[in-house]
């Protein structure tokens, strides 16, 4: 069975050493207050996660990937055995509540704690933390946009984990075009409006799990305009609360089927049929595509710590295996009593973990930048300071997305590859993490539309003004560190390749401009997935030379009694020979634009557009 | 259900125009004799062979998949619904014995078509295609090595396809190292042999679509050396034949369980148990590796032929939906009566689409040319030619297995990409083409086994002369055409990549010569998997460029009717630009060297070595 153990020695060095967590959130009152600026405390609970996680959901993977859920023909949901017995104790233990708003019952513990256990609950059994995770959006949009009654009878139910909630988008023929969907709302003239349309793909849309379901639905109100601006958000509860509160009436929305899928198996997807369901407006009519965006933003750093979460336990499993696994002879001979070397004694082997490790260490630190940032947007009291912490996460979350499940999945697949034959077996769990990993690169709009909202909205159509800030905090650190004798040389890298950026970011914006008849987005459109691999480059680049930079301290200081710096830097020079050149290629690919993809859609693909 | 339909149009340009099939095979009498050197019955047995196919394979492969194998109790195996009907139907209609030699009931025909019809059959349903796919290897080592007896009794029963091969390599602890192996021979003294092991991932194991099954098996006779060299290999039947040559007496081989895979669910991968099974020596005592390898690197071309069959499956289905799934908007409006256009209009999809198209047809040139140098190699009158060709065998087909899986499987999730959800959804087909293709880059010696076979064996211990002999065929190539207005920018950058290879070779192998303590395999270690990547490229940048001159002129001579020649100019510029620059990357990898991975295993990866 697949081991995996959480990466508490990371997380530590991540906050404390090179985020200064503790310090940053010393500056948020409504942090210190909570004594969330403890270092000690912050360590204390994801040790308490890490427990959690490792004992009570990682025993169930497997089981969530050979049984699946299973649907009864009136429509109800069962999970895999101990789902509904794990969540429970989930619930128990207040984990659902972590960094929740305190004012509806959540523990007010910032999202860089939060962050690091849903990576652990990721690596540990990824469908199964899709069902909490799903609330997380549906909270964040209540919390923001929903009116009081709506938040107070439904938020304390969603932030306790009592009840969980789905986010519903897709249709059959509507997936990253939301605004041709034909879900209909008609109002009941009682406050409250009649849901009417098929949403599929619903993860985590029907289940046993929790008494109540709370889906957010995106539909078009009778007599709204066209397209993207005439669809609306609805809160529509399965069971419909009481006046107590407590789940009463079965509401009008079925589970129609569950999707037969690659992986996630333990996670219900759920084709819903709504019919006539009773749903309450949340927030403004014909706002729900804005609304929405609250809930989108959240689940794409969401599934980005899927990708981190299994690149993560894929690592660990074949490093384990690399260590165990006699075969070939090296030379010098690493176990000279045994008729064969371990298989890490082969550097072939060391570069597939190498990999694993370098790309699963960098997306964690970019995770916990981003969560530090979504702390400060909400509670630096320097208003300054929150819209620049703003600025980063609109900037960066594309690129977490995209990047980090991007990374995930090819790290789950060479993982796999260390394993040899043992790799494709379903027992030694790997093949599983493929499946699993796989999904991330497609949901929550796909890594091609990441990298569009990346180049197309989040750099060019800000005018570059989000990328300059980046640039700046990479120059800073460049102009302190070019001359240093350890990271000097990748600072150079990092510089060349972040010049390189904003001329491949030029050189695009220009060919949009001057391109004609219509065809500039095509260029955007063309460029668009290099770019955004480009860019995570520079990004990972950036904060490989940090934490090199600080672990080269450490080493020269002559603290580093248990070799963890010196493995920091290893992984660093590693990643800056091995996987930071793929930058080289990507530059070319850029420069060559859309010219190459201007096809005669007839002779090559057999398309003939209608005229 | 997946569509499919075999690129017949391909097979014709790439057998008649590019390699001049028809034209080789006139020279060598085997094949004039057999009018194999007649292109329409050569493109007429293709047609036939499609049809088989296309009716008869494509529509059990996801059965297949649902249903895998069943083993009962006793150890028998029961094939998918519709598994053994097809495979009667290929045996009466002769396709078992379509290359097979004359003299043991084959047909006779070139490689070259057979190597098309594989090609299909993986498309098709790859699980199937196993079956008689491992037939092919045991036929091959049987006919090369076996005695007259053995051949007379099995060679006829395999080529008709009445009974199937398998290769018995792997054990539970030895996979790539195989001189580790324990499964044990005792000399019956009546020349048989006692039989006792466990080989696993044993695929076609056992199953019930032919009457009987010939394992073809390493073990170890008593009183062998250790390692390779004392390894032998043998004949063991499932039935022993008895006098009139029919299936007889239980031989003491068992099926002891089927793995549970990520795909190929319709082949049975078995756990294979002698207990003293009888079985009879093929080839020469302890040479058993060398008569292995036979049977390997068949084995090997037809993993290559895999790839590129599920990556071409994988192609033709995405570009369906990309002509089918209405989605955004583009400009100018591809279908401007329709709520959104199809999602081929947009070039990042076309750049998945073309990806796969690249690859899938430069990985068919390679097949192709492979094939013919096999036949060239088996059939010329000139041992010159002969000996040119096999050079060119061994040094491409590590290339062949590697390049084309890892493109293949690549292909297969860029195409699973395009259909978003969908594809992540069981009916679609594309998530099974992604589990179906792993293997390959996985089984007959991982990717990072062929990778060491081409850098280390087929190039640096044979002093470049294999790989100077391609390079002439380049240079020939781009004497001649670096002129050309159309191909000459790509004979540009072929002849730099090209030039580039050979000092990266050089670079390595010095290294290799000046590194100390035993580390010189480790160079070649570090850079292997780069290299073939690297090399891969510029095999396919020379298919391409040589593909592009012949499209080139036929569209100049105004023979270009259906677009096919303006498509395969297309497709090369886009090979040029987009999938080419890889080779940027590749090389500053492959120049870093070892050194990036000869980290501290204490520090690094918590591993002490025992001194």
């Amino acid at each position: 069975m697949p081991i995996y153990k959480a990466p508490q020695r990371d997380y530590r060095f991540l906050m404390h050493e090179l985020l200064g967590v503790s310090e940053q959130l010393g500056q948020m009152p409504f942090y210190a207050d909570n004594d969330m600026n403890d270092p000690d405390l912050l360590n204390q609970v994801l040790e308490e996660a890490a427990r959690f996680v490792e004992g009570e959901l990682l025993p169930l993977n497997r089981t969530g990937d050979v049984q699946g859920c299973k649907r009864s023909d009136d429509g109800e949901v069962t999970t895999p055995d101990g789902f509904k017995a794990a969540y429970k104790k989930y619930v128990d233990a207040g984990w659902p509540a972590l960094d929740a708003d305190p004012k509806w019952g959540g523990q007010g513990m910032p999202h860089t704690v939060a962050n690091a256990m849903l990576e652990m609950m990721n690596s540990a059994n990824v469908a199964w933390a899709m069902y909490p995770g799903l609330t997380h959006g549906a909270v964040s949009a209540l919390s923001e946009v929903g009116s009081e009654d709506l938040q107070q009878l439904y938020l304390p139910k969603l932030i306790a984990g009592e009840w969980t909630g789905t986010m519903c988008l897709t249709e059959p023929h509507a997936g990253t075009d939301l605004g041709i969907i034909r879900t209909k709302a008609a109002d009941n003239g009682d406050g409250s409006y009649a849901i009417t349309g098929t949403k599929i793909f619903i993860s985590a849309g029907e289940h046993d799990m929790a008494e109540n379901i709370i889906h957010l639905v995106l539909a078009r109100l009778e007599g709204s305009p066209e397209g993207t601006k005439g669809i609306s958000l609805f809160l529509v509860p399965k069971y419909i609360p009481d006046a107590s509160g407590k789940p009463g009436e079965r509401n009008g929305v079925v589970c129609g089927s569950l999707e037969h899928k690659m992986g996630i198996h333990g996670n219900a997807t759920a084709v819903l049929n709504f019919d006539g369901a009773r749903g309450w407006l949340v927030g403004e009519v014909n706002k729900g595509m804005n609304h929405m965006f609250i809930m989108m933003n959240a689940a794409r750093l969401g599934t980005g710590l899927q990708g981190l979460g299994l690149g993560e336990v894929a690592y660990q499993n074949a490093l384990a295996y690399a260590k165990d696994r006699l075969q070939m002879r090296t030379e010098p001979r690493t176990l000279p009593g045994e008729v064969a070397d371990p298989i890490i004694a082969h550097p072939d082997v060391r570069r597939m973990l190498l990999t694993g490790k370098a790309y699963s260490e960098a997306g964690r630190a970019l995770a916990l930048w981003l969560a530090l940032s979504l702390d400060t947007e909400a509670h630096h009291p320097d208003e300054a300071k929150r819209k620049e912490a703003a600025d980063l996460v609109a900037l960066l979350t594309p690129v977490a997305k995209a990047f980090m499940t991007d990374n995930g999945f090819n790290v789950a697949v060479q993982s796999q590859q260390v394993l040899g034959g043992h790799g494709y077996i379903a027992e030694w769990g790997l093949e599983q993490f493929v499946r699993d990993a796989r999904i991330g690169q497609i949901y929550e709009g796909t890594n091609g539309i990441q990298s569009l909202d990346l180049l197309g909205r989040k750099v060019l159509m800000d005018g570059g003004k989000k990328l300059q800030k980046l640039a700046g905090l990479l120059q800073e650190f460049a102009e302190a560190n070019e001359e240093d004798e350890t990271v000097g040389s990748y600072v150079s890298a990092l510089s060349k390749a972040a010049n390189q950026l904003g001329t491949l970011t030029m050189l695009v914006g220009q060919k949009a401009m001057e391109a004609e008849g219509g065809k500039g987005a095509d260029e955007v459109n063309a460029a668009a997935v290099d770019y955004l691999r480009y860019f995570g480059h520079v990004v990972y680049g950036y904060l490989w030379a940090r934490m090199a930079k600080i672990a080269a301290d450490k080493v020269a200081a002559g603290e580093d009694k248990d070799g963890f710096y010196a493995a920091k830097l290893a992984t660093a020079e590693f990643y800056f020979k091995k996987l930071f050149p793929e930058t080289k290629a990507l530059s070319v690919q850029i420069k060559a634009g859309a010219e190459p993809l201007d096809v005669d859609m007839k002779a090559v693909f057999g398309f003939e557009a209608a005229h």
